[in-house]
C-alpha cells in the first residue's frame, strides 16, 4: 500500500471541500535516500489539502550526469502540465545543486538556505557530504538502535518477562490498543528498548500488575483507549467475536483503568493518537526520566 | 541509548580532527511531533561534525503561552552560553511562531520560508494547521501501516510461510544480515508489507529455494553481506560459536551467491548501508515493480 488516493474532505469556510480536487507532480531528490526532503516536502504539502500530488522519488543523485539526466526527465513531465511541478532537494554538494536548480519546475533546495547561515553562527565550515544523516556514520550508535530493535521484538506482548531489567520503557494496555508498533518505532528510530505488557485476565482478576512488572514502575507506560476505536481495531483482527464486542471492550478498558488508579498511574490515551504522537510523549517521558530534555 | 556521545574523527586538510570538540546547545520546537524539525535540524547538523550537540526537544507547544515560556526558558540557558543556541521550529501557526522568533538564539523557522511561494506556486491558499503530518490525518492509510507492521511480524523469519501473495516484498538473505529491522521499517513507514526468509542450511543441500518462495521470484528482494560485517553481528549475538565464526560466515554467503544466481536474481549488498538506505532502494525497487516512479 503506497499513496492510495482516498476522498477526503477538510473544512474550510463553513463548508466541507472535496480535497485532492487538483493535481500536482512532486520530485524529492537527493545525492543520499531522500528521508529528509521528503519529510519536509511532505510537511509542507500537507498543509494544501485542496491538492493531491503525484509523488516521485530520485534518491542517490550523487553525480552531475545523474542530474542532468533527471532535469531532462521533469522537464519532459512539466511541459505538459498546467500546474509546474514541486521539486524538493537536499542536495550537499554545490555543483549538483547547480544542474538540478535549472529544471523548469519549483525547484525547492532545503539545505542552502540554512547551511551557511548555521555555518556563520558557529564560525566553522560545512562538510557538504551527503549520506550524514541517515547513513552508516556512527556504527556504534547504529548497532544501538539494531539492538534495540531485537530486543523489542524478543520484549513484545510479554513473549519474555525476564530481561525488563534492560528495558528504557515498558508499554502497559490492553490487547491490540496499539502497543508493538510503537515500542517498535521507539526502538527504530531512537534505539530505545520498548518492552511491552498487555493486559489480560489474569490481571483483573489478580486486581493488580504482575510483581514482575511493578518491580519497574518508574519505566511503566500504562495506557487507555476509547471502547469505539478498540472495538473497532479488533472488529478487523476477529471479526464479530466476543473478543472484538463492545461491552468486553469496554469492560476491559474499565478494568485497567482501576488497575491503573490502584497502582496510581496514570495512563496515555492512545485513541486518537498516530505511532509518531504517541512515540513523541513517551520519548518526553523518558528523557525527563533520566533528566535530559 | 540516546545521544550516546562517542569520540570521533574527520578528516579535513589532509588531516585527522577530533569531532566535537566544540559544544553547542539545540532546540528542535513543533506544535505537534517535532519530528520534522528534527529531520531537518539535524541533517543540517550533521553537516558540522567539529560540534557535539546538546539537543533538546519541546514538541506540542501549541499556544502562545507555552511558546513564552519555552522563550524564557531558552534564553536562561543561552545567556551563558559561548556559541549562542540554535533553535528549529516547524510551526504552522503564525502567532506563536512570531513569540519564538523573539528568542535569544539563532532562530530557524523551517516552514514560512517555503510555505507562502509554494501557495504562490499552487495559487492556493495553505491550511496553517499543525498536526497534518504525523498525525492520525487519514486513518484508513494510517491502518493500512499498522496492518503492515502486523503483516512484517507474522512473517518474519519465515514464521510463515502461508500469506507470501500478500507480500509486497519478501526480503531473502543469511541470518543476522538486517533483514527483520529493514523489514519493521518498510511496514512503519512506508505500509509496505514486507515479509522475510532466512536461507538455512536446508536451502544450500536443495541447491533451490524452497518452491513457496520461488513462487513469488517477482518480488524477492535477495541480499548478502561480507563475511568480516556477519562475523561481527553474530559474534555479539553468539560470542565463539561456530555460527559466528569467519569460515562458517563466508561459506554461507558464498553459497547464498550461488544460490542466487541459479536463480538468476542480482543482491543488494548490506555491508555498509544502514536500515534507511536499504529501505530507500527496496521501495525504488517495489515502486519501479509497480511501475509508479
Amino acid at each position: 500500500m503506497i499513496c492510495s488516493p482516498v476522498v477526503q474532505f477538510y473544512y474550510e469556510n463553513n463548508r466541507f471541500i472535496e480535497a485532492n480536487t487538483m493535481n500536482c507532480d512532486v520530485f524529492f531528490i537527493s545525492e543520499s535516500t531522500g528521508i529528509t526532503a521528503d519529510e519536509l516536502g511532505s510537511s509542507l504539502l500537507s498543509q494544501f489539502p485542496q491538492f493531491s500530488f503525484t509523488k516521485r522519488y530520485h534518491p542517490f543523485i550523487d553525480t552531475i550526469e545523474k542530474a542532468e539526466i533527471l532535469v531532462e526527465q521533469i522537464n519532459e513531465i512539466a511541459e505538459g502540465q498546467s500546474v509546474k511541478p514541486l521539486v524538493f532537494a537536499t542536495m550537499a554538494n554545490k555543483q549538483i545543486n547547480k544542474v538540478l536548480s535549472g529544471v523548469a519546475a519549483n525547484y525547492y533546495e532545503l539545505f542552502d538556505n540554512y547551511l551557511d547561515k548555521i555555518a556563520d553562527n558557529l564560525g566553522v565550515v560545512p562538510r557538504r557530504e551527503s549520506g550524514l544523516m541517515h547513513g552508516l556514520v556512527n556504527e556504534l550508535q547504529y548497532d544501538a538502535r539494531i539492538d534495540a530493535v531485537n530486543y523489542t521484538l524478543a520484549h513484545d506482548d510479554a513473549m519474555v518477562l525476564k530481561g525488563l531489567d534492560e528495558a528504557d520503557v515498558i508499554m502497559v494496555g490492553v490487547s491490540r490498543s496499539g502497543k508493538t508498533p510503537t515500542c517498535l518505532y521507539l526502538a527504530l528510530k531512537y534505539g530505545i528498548k520498548a518492552a511491552n505488557y498487555p493486559l489480560t485476565s489474569d490481571d483483573f482478576e489478580r486486581h493488580a500488575f504482575p510483581k514482575e512488572i511493578l518491580k519497574y514502575k518508574e519505566k511503566l507506560i500504562v495506557t487507555t483507549i476509547s471502547p469505539q476505536r478498540l472495538h473497532h481495531i479488533r472488529e478487523k483482527r476477529r471479526p464479530n467475536s466476543r473478543y472484538a464486542s463492545m461491552p468486553i471492550c469496554a469492560s476491559e478498558i474499565k478494568m485497567a483503568m482501576d488497575l491503573y488508579d490502584r497502582h496510581g498511574l496514570v495512563p496515555l490515551d492512545v485513541t486518537s493518537q498516530s505511532v509518531e504522537e504517541l512515540a513523541t510523549q513517551i520519548v518526553r517521558i523518558y528523557r525527563l526520566s533520566k533528566s535530559v530534555d
